[in-house]
């Protein structure tokens, strides 16, 4: 199977990112919403997103039969601690059956590309410390584990634990 | 030293945070910049992450002598996984001086007990994977590791290795 890397609009990009994003959604979340009503916030969150960056760009990697196997999403974004502007890799993702031809490898390189042609120097990423499979990707493609993102779940407040939180000062 | 945690507001917590974040800023983004031209870019950073979220509150923590010693900015946003409203601890810093008594954790709660009372299951952050200090204090407090946060430094483009992003298809 060949490819061609092409540069894609928000809606090409957002057909083929529902779909591939639909099993992400936990278990729980997709208990009380139909497709439909995920694909709705699919969109509104795309679109929202979008709108905080100074730039989007979307790339399609199309076979010959002019099927999308796989797709990219990047922001330029300023970031908060250095206030330059840094690329944001919101997506990278090629179809199971699509993998190990090189897909990735040239969807990220358009993504690179673009980053310097804005004058930017750095991209960045978040992935699950739980998908292995992806940070040896990415490890392999040159990125480097710079934070960790932590999470904590809030139970019921206990009488004890409680904060001493007072009215605005 | 004794001190309460009151809820501030985004005045306040910009006057601490400007000075708490200005040696975090990179030596080399610092040589370009004077620190009224920072205090300009931080405030416009803090009030513009602000309007992405549903809310958003700042809780101080004040010694005695009404002297601010530490503060906390935490933002309810949808999870751009599970579309539910998450909490994200932007901001909890305690003056070094005044470590070791309490007042983080005391923040904390303020802001979990926020979370709380807005039906808030889930609290998140980010933090450098060099500050083992500040992760050994997030584990204790009841945070895991679930993502990590990767970036690539991008150098000039390689002629053999740029993509063949073509126009929009």
């Amino acid at each position: 199977m060949r490819f061609r890397i092409v540069e894609g609009d928000l809606e090409a990009f957002i057909e083929f990112d529902r779909e591939a994003s639909w099993p992400f959604v936990s278990e729980e979340a997709r208990k009380g919403m139909s497709y439909e009503e995920y694909g709705r916030r699919h969109r509104e969150l795309v679109e929202r997103l979008c709108r905080l960056n100074l730039e989007n760009r979307f790339f399609l990697a199309v076979d010959e039969r002019g099927r999308t196997i796989g797709a990219a999403w990047v922001g330029i974004r300023i970031d908060t601690v250095d206030y330059v502007p840094v690329g944001y890799l919101y997506d990278i993702e090629v179809r199971e059956e699509a993998r190990g031809m090189g897909a990735g490898t040239a969807l990220l390189r358009a993504v690179e590309e673009f980053c310097r042609s804005r004058g930017v120097k750095r991209l960045a990423l978040q992935t699950p410390v739980s998908n292995a499979q992806a940070i040896r990707w990415y490890l392999r493609n040159g990125f480097r584990v710079t934070r960790v993102y932590m999470e904590k779940q809030l139970g019921a407040a206990s009488g004890e634990g409680r904060a001493r939180a007072a009215p605005p000062a």
